[in-house]
């Protein structure tokens, strides 16, 4: 028996679709949605990725402003470039890519995106009011994880839900997305001891570790519902997860990768985008 | 047998002789440190635990200003004069007492306490620093489970910590620290379906649900380390926490209440005071 596929494609599309209406509302009313990247690194895989976040709003009708300072770019000059968008009232969400350049500490520097345009929650006041249960955007890739279970009708309160990974991106914010939710929440990490006897305890699965083939089977409580976050580059340029294939032999469902979260974290990029500007 | 009691007395003592020094050195400079208690309510506990800090304050030599604005204050005036005190230069704490007037939220109030002035972390700001890792100051009460902990030499990397109770005061921000300490870290709360599996498992047990009782033997698993950070008032005008006292015969060492996660959190508070002041 092999696990059901959570797909994201499906869910990325109805997203799109109506954050493009509502894209084209804003422009007729003469405000049309504007995001600014703002980005300094010679990284292959972040180039591709703000690439896709472009192509992806011109599609949605959501101007994309890339602000590409370089990776010899000093952390004041990236974190005046924040400001300045963040100031800039035609811009409506400001998103910094990373990786950054040494010894800049992306936490510090997102502090000066107004948490109005915090798109992908990376100031950590979005991240307190988050954790507070105050209106904030959740960084979008954690969005996107409670937006898959969602869609796919599973229900988390009063269910053990597993976060695999404590990052300030996704982890963290996705535990806390989940605990708003009245699910009862485990962070595990690297320094677990016997990762898998704990990941054996989850009902639902989040792994974010980045780890390709992190999650074996032995580590997946039958039937679990197993949200896969990890993006591996391979060597042929592909991309796996954190989940190992054999895994979905004893998961109950599974996000792919890619076709999983990927898309729909764009897409609700975009969609922050666009409640930032109706604001 | 029985846990062994981890008294608060002794490390409160130590923690208040610390500051009191600090407290004279910075009075010698002509510095002294001094904290404001904003407050709104009539309710008996909070005045008493509001009298308690005053108290402790004087004997530590940092100056307390108590602003009591009465039960039918305002949320603006509340904030307003929260904001006020945050702008006082000779003022290095502000701390907002619960209970609040009705329809006042208390982190959307604390949101105007300077973050260098925010002693008991009640601004979400001050938590998402905490979640980020980021030096930020954590409620005193979640920083005195720490206290505690540490001060027994309690493990804590990579070992089962389990939180009951998921308010922003107490379950979450514990819930970070002890993340940041490496444990891997479960929060349960009241929708928690079987909550004594759930803490069973725990080496480390946080109780922060405010139910007296509410932890039995059957809770606990053998051994553990169990920290009681509920105080319940009782009929006849004492405290309770929330582990039952069976508990103790199974846990491995457990703190009191009254005398354990309490004098440590006021003592943390002016702690906390003097190092504002000491920046």
């Amino acid at each position: 028996m092999s696990a059901e596929l959570i797909s994201g494609r499906e869910l990325a599309a109805e997203l799109r679709e109506g954050t493009a209406a509502r894209a084209a509302r804003l422009a007729e009313a003469g405000r049309p949605p504007r995001l600014a990247v703002v980005w300094a690194t010679d990284d292959g895989a972040a180039a591709w990725y703000v690439r896709s976040i472009a192509k992806a709003a011109d599609k949605a009708g959501v101007g994309c402003e890339l602000v590409e300072l370089g990776a010899s770019a000093s952390a004041d000059a990236v974190q005046a470039r924040l400001a300045e968008s963040g100031g800039d009232p035609s811009v409506h969400g400001v998103i910094l890519q990373t990786p950054l350049p040494d010894g800049a500490e992306p936490d510090e520097l997102a502090a000066v995106i107004p948490p109005d345009k915090d798109v992908d929650g990376a100031n950590p006041l979005s991240l307190g009011r988050l954790a507070a249960g105050l209106p904030a955007f959740a960084p979008a890739t954690a969005a996107a994880v409670l937006a898959l279970l969602d869609h796919h009708g599973v229900a988390l309160a009063g269910r053990h839900a597993v976060v695999v990974g404590r990052s300030t991106v996704v982890g963290k914010p996705a535990a806390h997305l989940l605990l708003d939710r009245d699910a009862t929440v485990t962070v595990a990490h690297s320094r677990t001891a016997d990762l898998a006897a704990v990941t054996r305890t989850a009902e639902v699965l989040v792994v974010a570790a980045g780890r390709p083939g992190l999650i074996t089977p032995d580590h997946v409580r039958p039937g679990a519902v197993v949200v896969d976050v990890g993006t591996n580059p391979t060597p042929d340029g592909g991309l796996v997860g954190d989940v190992a294939p054999e895994a979905a032999e004893r998961a109950g469902a599974l996000t792919p990768v890619p076709g999983g979260v990927g898309p729909v974290t764009t897409a609700l990029l975009l969609r922050h985008t666009v409640i930032a500007a109706e604001r």
